[in-house]
Order: C-alpha cells, then sequence, then structure tokens
C-alpha cells in the first residue's frame, strides 16, 4: 500500500505578462531528481542518473510492486486541432501539476519525447508550456539519454544488414554463402548460432549437430533470403530533418558492383523500433518484437524477418537501456516520465506501456496517472483505446479532451487558420455563434467518440487571454449537453492552480462507475476493423480501397497478419481524410490509397492520404538565432 | 599540490589460461564511478553521473587547479604494426595499471572512444585486452555517454543544412531569399541575428542597425551564398558499417525538384567534428573552430564556412555535453578518461586534448598521464606532437614504442599476417634471424622517428605466450642499441603487476632531460610539411603531387590555410605509402593523389592512397552470434 507522497513541491512566481517558455523553465531550480525519486519511493538502486536532472528508472520497480494496485488511468485527447496545437501537453502537465501540488494526490504524466530534428526548423519544443512544462526544457528537447540515438543506430544497422544479405547473396554462390554464413569451427564442425537454429526452424528443416549434414537443398534454403527488392520496407532514419534523403540512391560506390537500390531516410521517431519501444512489456518483449519485425518479402512472397537478416540480440543490445522509461518534474516538482516518441500517422502516436505502468504502481490506488494520446481523438484517442491499452490490458479510467475556444470557432466556419499569419478578428473577439457551430459538429463528434469506449469524458477548455466568460460558460454547457463534464483550465498561465477544477472534475470522473471497451475485435478481418474505424470515429460512410490497398490487404492476411490492430494514418485535422473538412463532415468515404505493416510493433497501418515522415527546413531555419554562453552553458533561441 | 590518491585497487584474480576480454570484465566488480571521482580528488559538483560506472567531468576542474603544475606526460604509439595490432591500448592500461596500482603513483589513462560500427562486424572492442582493460567493456564500447551521437547529429544537421541551403537559393529570387532570411519584426524592422552580422562583417558591408538599408547588390551578396556544387566536402556520417551509403545519390524526391546531388557517407569518427573535438580547448574554442569549418567553395572559389550556413550555435548546442571527458576505470580500479576518437588517417588519431589537461592537473606535478596515439609511431606520434602538442602547447616527456616479436619478425620478411587466417609457424616458435631483420629496420626507424622530438624512448617488447626469453632478449638490447631503453611486459596475461619494469623505466624516463621540438615550424609552406615528414619520419625521397593535390594545395594556400599542420592520410602497415613494404623501406617518393582541409580542426590532410571512410560487413557479421539475457542484462557474443 503506497502511502500519500511527502513531495517538495516547488512554487513558480507567477509573472504577468506570461514570459517564454524558456525564461520560465530557467526561473526554476528543478529538485535533484534523486530526491524527487527518493520522494516517491523509488529505491537508489532502481535509478541510474543522467546528470542531475534526469534518470533512467529500472523495470524491477515492477516486480517489487506486483502486489500494489494500480492507480487511476487517465488519458488526455483533445477535439481536432487548428495546425497551432490545442495544448494536450500542456493541459497533461498543468493537470498532474494540479493533481500532485495543489490536490495532494499522488500523481505521474507520462509523455513523449520529441523528436530532436524539428526543434532546430521550428521554434518551440514539445515539453507543455507557460507555467505547466517539464523542467529543465533543453535537456528534454536534446539527447534526453540517449533513447532515439538508441533507436537510430538499431534501426541504421539492420538497414545496412540488408542491403548487405543482398549484396553477399548476389555475389557467391550456395555453397560459398552457406560455408561463409556457418563457418567450421576448430573442431571441423559447422555450428549454428541460436538465431541461425531459429530460421532453420521456421523453415521446418531438423536443426542438426553439425550443420555439415544439411542437405544442399537444405543449405541453399537456409542461406538464401532471397529478398524481393521490390518489397523492402525498411528505411534508414536519422533524427535532423534532410529533405534531401526523403528519396535516394544507395549502392553507387564501385564497392557495390552496380547493386544500386532507391530508398528513403525516415525521421528516426517513424522509425518500427521506436514504435516497438513504446508497446513492448520489457526487454525479453522487445526482443520479440523486434525479432517479428518484416523488413521485405522473398521472391516467392513469403515474409523476411529481422530473425531471418540476425540481428535480432544485436538490435536488443544497442535498445537495452531505451526500455527504462526518463524520469524529470514539472515546473511544480511533480514526477514525469519522457519514454519513447512514435509518431501519431505511422505509428500510434503514444508514450510507453512501461513508463504507465510503472508509474501507476508508483502512486498507488489513490493515485493518478496522466498520460497523452497524440492527435485528435479520432486517431490518437482511438489508437490508445485499440492498440495500447489492447496490448497493455490496462484499463483507463477517464478521458479528458481537450478544446479550444479557437479551435472551435474554425469548426463553425471560421476562416483559416495558419501558422506564421495574424489570427483573424473572429478568433480574437467574441463569437458566439461560430463557436456554437464548432461545438455542435466537432465537440460532439469528438466527446461521442471518446463515449464509446464506456469511460467517463472530461472537456478541458483550454483558455486562452482572449476568450470570453460567455464563450467558456458556452463551451462548458455544450459539453454537459453532449454528456461530458466541462471545465475551464488556466494552467498556462497560472500553473497547477489554474488547473484546479480540471483536477477536481478528472478526480471525480475517476471515482464513477466504467466500463472500458475496444471498438473492435481482434479477430475481425483488416477491411472491417478498417470499416468500423471509419464509420464509428470519422463519421464515414465507407472506405475505398486502391487496387494497391487491395493488394496488401490480402497479402497480409495471407501471410497470417489479419489479426492485428489497424494504426491509421490520416490527417489530423479533419475528422475525415481531407484537412479541408472540418466541424463533423459526414456523407465521405475513406479512401486507402496503400497499407503497410509494422509486424514487430503490431499493427497494420492503412494510407488515408500522403504523409510526410521526413521534414525539412526553411529558408530561415531557427538554428539562426541559437548560440550557447560558452561560460553558463546558457542556451539562447532554441525555443 | 596535489596529495598521493588513496585509491582503492581492484585486484583481479589471474586465471591460466587467461579467458576472454568480456568474462575478464565480467569477473570484476567495478568501483562506483563517483567513489573513483572523489579517490582522485573531483568535486562532487564537478562530477554529473551516466548511471554508476561512468561520469563525465566538469572543465571547472581546470579552473580550480589552475595553479596546479602538472603531471608527466606520456604518449604511447608503436612501430609499424601487423593487421592483428601490437596491443597499444592494452599497454596504455597496463601500465597505467602498474604506475597507479603497483607503484602507487597518481596516474590517468586517456585512450579514445570507439566507434560503434565496427563492433556489429568484426568481433572485439578497443577497451584494452586480457587483464589490461577498462571496464566494465560493454558500457565502454556501446553509446558510453552518447558522445559519437551527438557528433553525429550535429554533423548531419550542417549537412542537411547545406542542401537545403542550395535549394532555397535555387528557387527564389535574390529579394524573396533575403527577405526570408531576415524577416520584418513586429516593429517592422529586419533585424540581423549574431550569425548574419558576422557573415556581413566577413563580406566587409557595414553591419545596419535595419537590414532593409542594405543596397541590392549588399543583399544578393549576402544571401546567396552560391555553393558550387561539386566543391562541397561535407559529408553525412553515420555509426555503423553500412557500404551501401558509400556513394549515393539524394535529392531524388518530387519536392526538391530535381537537384539530385552525388555525395556520400562516413563512419561518424571521421566526422571533421570529432577532430574539433579531440582538438579543441572547451566549448568556446569548439564554437570558433566549428564556425571555421569550410564546407565547400563558392561559385568565386572563396570558400563557404559553417558559420556562413548558419550553424555554429546550433552545432555547438548540440555537442554542448560532449565537451566534457568521460571518467571509467580499468580493470584495477585506476582512472581512465574516454574522449573523442578522430580517425588517424584522415584526421589526428589521438584522443583530446581536453580530457590530458584536467588529467595532468589531477594527477599533479608528481602523477602521470598516459595517452594513445593512434597507428604507429609513423603517423600517430608524428601528429600527436606535431598536430596535437602544437594545439595543446602541452611538452611530453616520455615516448612509450610499443613492439612484438610477431610484427618485428614479420619486418624482417616473415610471411604474412592475415587476420583470420593461422600465424606461420614463424611467428609460433623462435627465429632469431628474422627478428633481428625486423629490429633492424622498422625497430630502428621507429625510434630514430620518437627520438627526433627531443624525448627519451622506452620501447616495450608487448609479450606473447610462443616468445622465448631469446627473441625478448634480442629486442631489449636491440632498442638499447638504437639509443631507447627496452623492457618486457606482460599485462596482458598478468595486469599490472606485469608492467612494473615497464612503469619503472617510465618513471625513470620522465625523469631525464628532455627537450621537446617539433618537426617542422607552421610558418614552413604546405608542401615543405608535407616534404619534411615524408624525408624524416617515413625514409622516403620527396613528394609527387598528383595534378588534383598540386590544385588542391595552391587553393588552400591562396585562401590563407597555409600555416596549418599536416595530417597525413597514409596506410598504417608500411612506413611508407604503399603497405607491402615491411621493415624500413627508402628510395620512394610519396605519391599525394589529393588533398583536402578540416579548416575548423586545424589541418590539412594530403591523402597518400585510397583511405576507406565508410566501412562494411562482411557475410557474417558477428551479430549472428549477439544476444541479451533479458534477466540479467548479461551480453553475449559482442566480444
Amino acid at each position: 500500500m503506497v502511502d500519500t507522497w511527502n513531495l517538495k513541491v516547488l512554487e513558480p512566481e507567477l509573472q504577468r505578462p506570461v514570459p517564454s517558455d524558456i525564461q520560465i523553465s530557467r526561473a526554476q531550480q528543478p529538485k535533484l531528481i534523486e530526491e524527487l525519486a527518493r520522494e516517491i519511493g523509488i529505491k537508489h538502486e532502481e535509478l541510474e542518473l543522467y546528470g542531475q536532472k534526469k534518470a533512467k528508472v529500472s523495470l524491477d520497480v515492477l516486480k517489487r510492486l506486483k502486489e500494489q494496485k494500480d492507480g487511476k488511468y487517465i488519458v488526455v485527447t483533445a477535439i481536432t486541432p487548428t495546425p497551432l496545437g490545442e495544448g494536450k501537453s500542456t493541459t497533461t502537465m498543468g493537470l498532474a501539476q494540479a493533481l500532485c501540488a495543489h490536490l495532494h494526490k499522488n500523481t505521474f504524466a507520462c509523455v513523449r519525447q520529441p523528436s530532436q530534428g524539428p526543434i532546430f526548423g521550428i521554434k518551440g519544443g514539445a515539453a507543455g508550456g507557460g507555467y505547466a512544462q517539464v523542467i529543465p526544457m533543453e535537456e528534454f528537447n536534446l539527447h534526453l539519454t540517449g533513447d532515439i540515438h538508441a533507436i537510430t543506430a538499431a534501426n541504421n544497422l539492420l538497414a545496412a544488414a540488408i542491403d548487405a544479405r543482398m549484396f553477399h547473396e548476389s555475389t557467391q554462390s550456395d555453397e560459398a554463402l552457406f560455408n561463409r554464413l556457418v563457418p567450421k569451427d576448430k573442431t571441423g564442425r559447422r555450428r549454428l548460432s541460436a538465431i541461425q537454429k531459429r530460421r532453420l526452424e521456421r523453415l521446418n528443416i531438423t536443426v542438426p549437430e553439425d550443420a555439415e549434414t544439411l542437405s544442399a537443398e537444405e543449405r541453399s534454403r537456409f542461406a538464401r533470403l532471397d529478398i524481393d527488392p521490390e518489397t523492402i520496407t525498411w528505411n534508414r532514419v536519422m533524427d535532423i530533418n534532410d529533405r534531401f534523403l526523403r528519396k535516394i540512391e544507395v549502392g553507387r560506390g564501385p564497392t557495390e558492383k552496380g547493386q544500386v537500390r532507391e530508398t528513403q531516410f525516415v525521421i528516426s521517431v517513424g522509425s518500427e523500433l521506436m514504435a516497438i519501444l513504446g508497446l513492448c512489456s520489457g526487454l525479453a518483449d522487445m526482443h520479440d518484437r523486434i525479432a517479428r519485425i518484416v523488413v521485405a518479402n522473398d521472391k516467392k512472397g513469403n515474409p523476411v524477418t529481422a530473425d531471418d537478416i540476425g540481428v535480432t540480440g544485436s538490435l536488443t543490445v544497442l535498445m537495452k537501456d531505451t526500455v527504462r522509461p526518463n524520469l524529470m518534474q514539472t515546473l511544480e516538482g511533480t514526477p514525469v516520465f519522457v519514454h519513447a516518441g512514435p509518431f501519431a500517422n505511422i505509428a500510434h502516436g503514444c508514450s510507453s506501456i512501461i513508463a504507465d505502468q510503472i508509474a501507476l504502481k508508483l502512486v498507488g490506488e489513490n493515485g493518478y496517472v496522466v498520460t497523452e494520446a497524440g492527435f485528435g481523438a479520432d486517431i490518437g484517442m482511438e489508437k490508445f483505446f485499440n492498440i495500447k491499452c489492447r496490448y497493455s490490458g490496462l484499463k483507463p479510467d477517464a478521458v479528458v479532451l481537450v478544446a479550444t475556444v479557437r479551435a472551435l470557432k474554425m469548426h463553425g466556419g471560421g476562416p483559416n487558420v495558419t501558422p506564421g499569419a495574424p489570427l483573424a478578428h473572429e478568433y480574437l473577439s467574441e463569437n458566439l455563434d461560430l463557436l456554437k457551430g464548432g461545438c455542435e459538429t466537432n465537440l460532439r463528434k469528438q466527446i461521442e467518440n471518446a463515449s464509446k469506449y464506456g469511460i467517463p469524458v472530461v472537456v478541458c477548455v483550454n483558455r486562452f487571454a482572449s476568450d470570453t466568460d460567455a464563450e467558456v460558460e458556452l463551451v462548458k454547457e455544450k459539453a454537459k449537453e453532449f454528456g461530458a463534464v466541462g471545465v475551464m483550465s488556466d494552467h498556462w498561465a497560472s500553473g497547477g492552480a489554474g488547473a484546479i477544477d480540471l483536477a477536481k472534475a478528472v478526480v471525480d470522473a475517476c471515482d464513477k462507475p466504467s466500463e472500458f471497451k475496444f471498438l473492435y475485435p481482434s479477430s475481425d478481418g483488416l477491411l472491417k476493423k478498417i470499416e468500423t474505424i471509419c464509420r464509428e470515429m470519422y463519421g464515414g460512410d465507407g472506405v475505398e480501397l486502391s487496387e494497391q490497398a487491395q493488394k496488401k490487404l490480402e497479402i497480409y492476411t495471407k501471410q497470417g497478419f489479419g489479426h492485428l490492430p489497424i494504426c491509421m494514418a490520416k490527417t489530423q485535422y479533419s475528422l475525415s481524410h481531407d484537412a479541408k473538412l472540418k466541424g463533423a463532415p459526414s456523407g465521405f468515404k475513406l479512401p486507402v490509397r496503400d497499407m503497410w505493416a509494422s509486424v514487430g510493433a503490431g499493427f497494420i497501418y492503412p494510407l488515408a492520404g500522403d504523409i510526410m515522415t521526413m521534414p525539412g527546413l526553411a529558408t530561415r531555419p531557427c538554428f539562426f538565432d541559437m548560440d550557447i554562453d560558452p561560460e553558463t552553458g546558457l542556451i539562447d533561441g532554441l525555443f
């Protein structure tokens, strides 16, 4: 039984007007991370310090607290956002600060690690903002404890191994290839390594003591992966916005003897390994998921896996430290896990299962874990429930749906909201008509979406300075009308103190009876699952598969992956596939132009539209403003 | 005044036969790194822990111990090695263990961080071996504290910025480009950032308050870097053996509008940023060196720098933590700095100046710092003296020249030594004739080489089990004949206890008068410097420049880089440029086929032969054997 923490609360001095995020972050001296760890019941030997403000936490906590009941589990999601974002991360931090520092409930916030690439392109990190953020924000946004770097290294080792293997297969006879793959040891026997034995087993070949006894046909089947280069789905990754790597040709050197191939780089958080980190239950499960990764088909149409390439162990070795969540703190000194950061389109967009599980034990049965799901509720929340909760077995207790007056006005017919351009006057002065239009379309639909999972919904009106009281009241009323609780929250300007009402509403919601359920059973066919999501979440009339998507669907079903959940790659800017359609569009068919499989992570991802997986740098990226004081180490221009 | 450390010595239990490196490493429980730090006088606030076995050490130590006299400074180098290596790292560790744990002298070993790429290709790390190694070897060889990952990120940000800038320049008018680079602020003025002002200054344009006042011609000169794509020397890097990236074409995506370009990836330790880390004196100097990096010429032939691209600050921000050396320990609990790992061919192949400087203060005037230089004495030692010591201002006190009976027999005419193939019998039984031949050629020449710098030379016969006493005696005699001290050392099998004679000889050598001098003054022209190195170090008759090399030499001289020292990229397997020529070849001309500049790091590197900068994976890389126990975290098959 976990007691209420005796936590030292940091009290930010609220300034008006609210200073920049980095100024706020710097004005607050964080606690030593080992002090915070001690306060929340992490033992010294379960903690691995990375400097004084970050630490990794051992999964041994889960063993030690095996008998401990979990705390309440809250997911933060949002209505369909404008391109400026509506403040999910900020709300996650503000809510955690309010619950922990003000209502004195044991509380953890769990968030994703951001990609480093965009940080050097467009100003702004991902640590929340205002008086609701993770500190120190520089450390949150840069390198952290190296998890993304480890993923990059592991991802690219597999990519290098695929091309090297194809090269060696193309330049060697069956016999030479086999003899090199299984060389004679000192006793003259050809001993298979564990991973090679597993390949033989998958090929239904009896594993011999000495591989010398294999027949010529068996040797050939074993040694030749016979990869069809057209089917390779494993890309190289880099955590940099490098548009010139979106499409490249490799192998142009004379040593590669003309084996050129067109391929691409994706930003590192788009690696399937990041999704695996997010969904695995520990090192053993990570290992098994890596083994199952399908990188291509062979020329007969059978999947070729990372285990066939021979890299399962080495990739796990490279990623071994990533499995432990990273402990940091909010501006008010409450604990935060920063762990995993998969894309929200081609992956599931949630922080890790492991971090949530450890946090749920640490807070104890009277405590709260606030975790965030990427994008709007139609995508991020849907994936949180149907993918993340399906794999974790955890049952959430409440949904917080973040809404802003700005986004609701846009959905009610307001003018475009464009980053960089000034906001239209509709957004800066009271306009109840537009707001009402947005409430009755997008807010209604997203509340309905959340309600379909059988748990209480709290709508958080994330307040902006320009919102009028009448506007805030209208959203709250409408939320109530559609079956949710509506509260205003002002954490950006006031920190946890500004989110006390939200926190109380969340506590109440978690006390209500709930009956969590998935949207679809795994056993449904792939098409049926896609149709269910389209109809139930997006409000569409059905699905239109391209020829390519249809072909892929058949392949994946035939290969035995039909039981996997669906991870839709779709725009976040509309409930439909068309970013221009605001409010709650209906009468559309969802076009699926292609379909891909992340078998290791454990989902199929249909593409409803073009998805950009490698950002670029503009003419004047924010790196022009960036510098560091060599004496103090203070960074300028980053945020 | 630093006292003699009260250091807890770890005593390895010596096993016979000597177990594998990883077994030895695992059998020894390292001290907590904070305990070691305390023992050697590092203050708590100067230490940043990365787990329990690694820590970064702040440069504040240098300020605090400003008045402290330096310890003795010893460089470990070798005769011309066989492809199996002759044990410089092992000797460095063994010597440090003997000095510190057995002679009770304050002693630090300083070594390079190894590239992670080859670790997954060919078995074997770089932490020394046997009973003379850095522990834990897994942590030494994998990720460490992320320095190489940070270099990879910084290197690739610059690469992405170059291609993006060329793209934006090619698709925009002067006016549009200028307006985007210097947008109007809220007051309607076009404010220049600090890095943009520096560019104007380099262009001899007066820096205005409001860039709007610049003339059209000035705007154009400012905004157009006008890079000549043929002259780009900045490559992307990756810390993976990926042969298919040796030559690639980037920009093939439709969004890049046909701006394709052929380029390449190099392994990360080949990045100029790694050489900068090795040679800089701190964050401010790192910043200035990054600013000076030349990435290409413009179409008029002027150098284009990283500062022109706009990334100086952001690259320094990404690399800010790398500047602090990484503290680990040897198998006997003596301190080791692992810091920077530049290539020994296209870069200078030494660990960092900063680590050596901090170590020299920490050991105090009666202490010893043992540092290693890559490759044989003709290359690594030469660069250590003429590049590293030139930039650091440190004066070494002694040279340890590692020799093996095996390599000397090869130089005396023995058969080829090939990795993977069994050793010829000449190497496994006594053969004084071959050995004598090697002593009178390669050993003699390398002792001469070392002696030219005015400091005492100790020849360390790194003993192998198959060496006979007569063989060892012969090498010692010959060393004496050629003006050095010769001692046998058995640290691989016996740890520090096996290197006590070596340690005593080094202590004696450091007490001898010495007068350190460079081989050439910076003021010599580039060709003259190359000729001096060729004649004095390699025993060649002169230099033959290709047309291309001659052209580059003229460009670099014209651009004002003629004062930089030379960093020769040459095979390590011969004193000449031809790896097949063993012993001490003479009568050859050194062919220089091309020449490149690392202006930020601060050297010109002529290429005497083909240099491989991106390794590949064989048919059966060692990753097939690699695995991790999910319960214990123990790694198998890595070493």
